[in-house]
């Protein structure tokens, strides 16, 4: 028999159940920041001697030379010959229509004139150099690779550089068929809070990138907060979230299934359910409690099921709705009849998959739309990995003579009163 | 006689002579960071009462109730109606700019069809509630309101929450006036970390918040590091700085007063520039040792310089350009006859001044563009604030019956791949 929390939002205190659900803190102890706040410095002082260190004590190594680090690219066509070609047209498949949506979120340099010759206006360009790490062992996912790599190079990125660890020498040739047909640049086989730093600042080897983006472990994590500044990161994501909300008329299996498929990520994954249809909601336990046994990830999806999973009765899909903009999910599958009218109450979540047929795996791995989404309720305020994650502004601002007396009389009157006067005398010199 | 380095491109150790120009690291000594997670903590278990404690503590007040720290919106009215006419022109006319230029910037919802009938696309929303820090005192700048305020309404943005210290009870009418015309929803005179944890968490009398934006001091830039996550926040400024690329045809009284706007923000504030005409560039040496007795800032000005400013004389304005990509200012002048063409040039940037008349401080304050830019060589990665700061997206996917038989069955391939069964079932369920 399967654990899952049984919630009614008519419960006195369903308010704060929901808020001890939902409540997640990624901590790094001080061990962990010390840890890696030491390799940093490491890095930075020692370059490739301190990686090369690293990688042979952390990753069970025994090279010789910081270049035996690279892997070089024919090793990469080398994977993409050998895996079978289900696999091949899968990945092509998926990374075809990756391409195509990305290509949909390019931003594109604008600027207007007005009437006195001054132009404004906005610059858009890719960033220029890379990081993508890849996590290692067991949690290396081609469809991550995927995922990160191509919307830099449709953003334009001239080069991707990405960083996977082999422990014990083991390279994932999935991993490294999705970074050929990607077009990454250059490929070291380091990982850790090491390979982060060497991104960061470079090395003799490793040519130091503008921004570390990919997922990785605690140590990764607590490396990437430490050099952001000196580079760009992406979000630091807590764990995977999905939030079904049902009328009552899909398949109990499905709506199981999708649970599981994400209590599967991990023991911190949160699947939850919410319906008004008490009745539904009682199916689908029961769907539960027989699909459970056969599952191949059991103990990890009954484990995020009892300690984080929720089946929750609503009064309402209005209801449903409200609960969901608290929530803001990471995924939230509204699988209901007439979706395209009920997302329009929704505000706040990573993705929506809309109706009984869009099931939350598609999107992982080949609908088109990016997989790297915001957790822990900050789709209140981010956003999906996207082209724009690897474009960056510069505003344009080009003042005519009559512009530059124009302004110039305002900023003078603002500066001054801001007590700026350098600022304000600036201004002066360029009125008529 | 001021001073300021003088350096060359052909130096032998130029690129280490630029290196150590640029270096800046903020560091939060273990003081800041121990006091600003105890104030957060306070903050977090007993709310208004430490938020009270706080506020008298440190701002000197002796308020009874935490609904004491509300500033009315009538005060803002009040001081709209107090201040001169012409610093009344001067503010319309800025935020009009400002509000017309951002206006370009929304992002807007898009999707698409397929063939079989599945919907891709993103749904594009604005953040709820936003917290926005206005620093007291000295540093309280009516311009830093508007630059801040506008993007965030011009987004949609429903309810935008302003706080301001007030040392010693005092409000700045001109910072108040600028919040009536931006139309800030709410105000709270409170300040430093404190009011930076009751914007993320809440308390009895403030409202949490999704975002938090705005300058502050090493208490307050802090404090949004530690809150990053519970809420979203803006970049953590560095110091100021301007970089002025001339092809020597520009009045070097004008550059030296260019190099001074950025130089009088304070002592770490960082005024470069650079010139293949080296007889230009002393003329503008000459211009600085005239000038710099006249300024009301003299002090500042002359530390600046001395400690972080520097005149570079350069092979030509190609090589120009290439020592700007690498320093990637936040604020850069092309002061040139050809301002359309350099500019093809320039890859990093927080923004661009092309032109003679295009002085800095008409972007400071009224050109339009946002005046809060990426520093310290982040513009290779960040842009400057913008509409789409206080936007996010959701992925749309909708996928059709015929849909979801083609893309279940890349996707069961890919997630058995990685060993993810529950995907794979989940997806194998919706195929014909």
């Amino acid at each position: 028999m399967s654990e899952i929390r049984q919630l009614a939002t008519s419960d006195s205190d369903f308010q704060q159940q929901l808020d001890q659900l939902l409540a997640w803190e990624s901590v790094s102890d001080d061990a962990v920041n010390t840890t890696v706040n030491d390799i940093i410095a490491n890095i930075r002082q020692r370059g490739d001697a301190a990686l090369l260190e690293y990688t042979n004590r952390f990753d069970g190594w025994n090279a010789k030379s910081a270049a035996d680090l690279e892997v070089p690219l024919a090793r990469l066509e080398q994977a993409w010959n050998t895996i079978p070609v289900a696999q091949q047209e899968a990945l092509n498949h998926a990374a075809e229509r990756v391409r195509v949506y990305h290509e949909r979120q390019k931003g594109e340099s604008w600027s207007y004139r007005e009437e006195d010759g001054t132009l404004l206006g906005q610059k858009v360009t890719p960033l220029e150099r890379v990081g993508l790490y890849v996590p290692g062992g067991k949690a290396a996912y081609p469809s991550s690779v995927l995922m990160n790599a191509l919307p830099a190079k449709v953003a334009g990125v001239s080069e991707l550089i990405m960083v996977v660890p082999t422990p014990g020498g083991e390279l994932n040739e999935l991993v490294l068929a999705a970074a050929h047909i990607c077009g990454v640049d250059r490929v070291f086989a380091v990982g850790g809070a090491q390979a982060v730093a060497a991104l960061a600042y470079g090395t003799e080897l490793i040519p130091p990138v503008d921004k570390v983006v990919g997922p990785g472990n605690i140590y990764v994590a607590t490396a990437k907060r430490a050099v952001f500044g000196q580079v760009g990161i992406d979000m630091v994501a807590g764990p995977s979230e999905i939030l079904v909300v049902c009328d009552g008329q899909t398949d109990p299996d499905w709506v199981a299934m999708d649970l599981f498929s994400q209590a599967e990520h991990d023991e911190d994954a949160q699947s939850i359910l919410i319906s008004p249809d008490a009745d539904f909601v009682a199916r689908v336990k029961q769907s539960i409690d027989r699909l459970l046994p056969t599952m191949e990830r059991e103990p990890i999806i009954a484990t995020a099921l009892k300690e984080r999973g929720a089946l929750i009765v609503c009064q309402d899909m209005d209801e449903a709705c409200r609960v969901a903009n608290y929530i803001a999910p990471e995924h939230l599958e509204l699988s209901v009849a007439d979706p395209l009218v009920v997302v329009e109450q929704i505000q706040h979540a990573g993705a929506i998959f809309m109706g009984r047929y869009s099931s939350e795996p598609l999107g992982d791995y080949c609908a088109g739309p990016n997989h790297v989404l915001p957790t822990s309720r900050t789709a209140r305020f981010s956003s999906p990995l996207g082209v724009y994650d690897f474009q960056k502004r510069s505003s344009l601002i080009m003042v005519s003579e009559a512009g530059a007396d124009q302004l110039g009389r305002t900023a003078s009157v603002l500066a001054r009163g801001e007590g700026l006067t350098a600022h304000a005398r600036s201004a002066e010199y360029r009125l008529k």
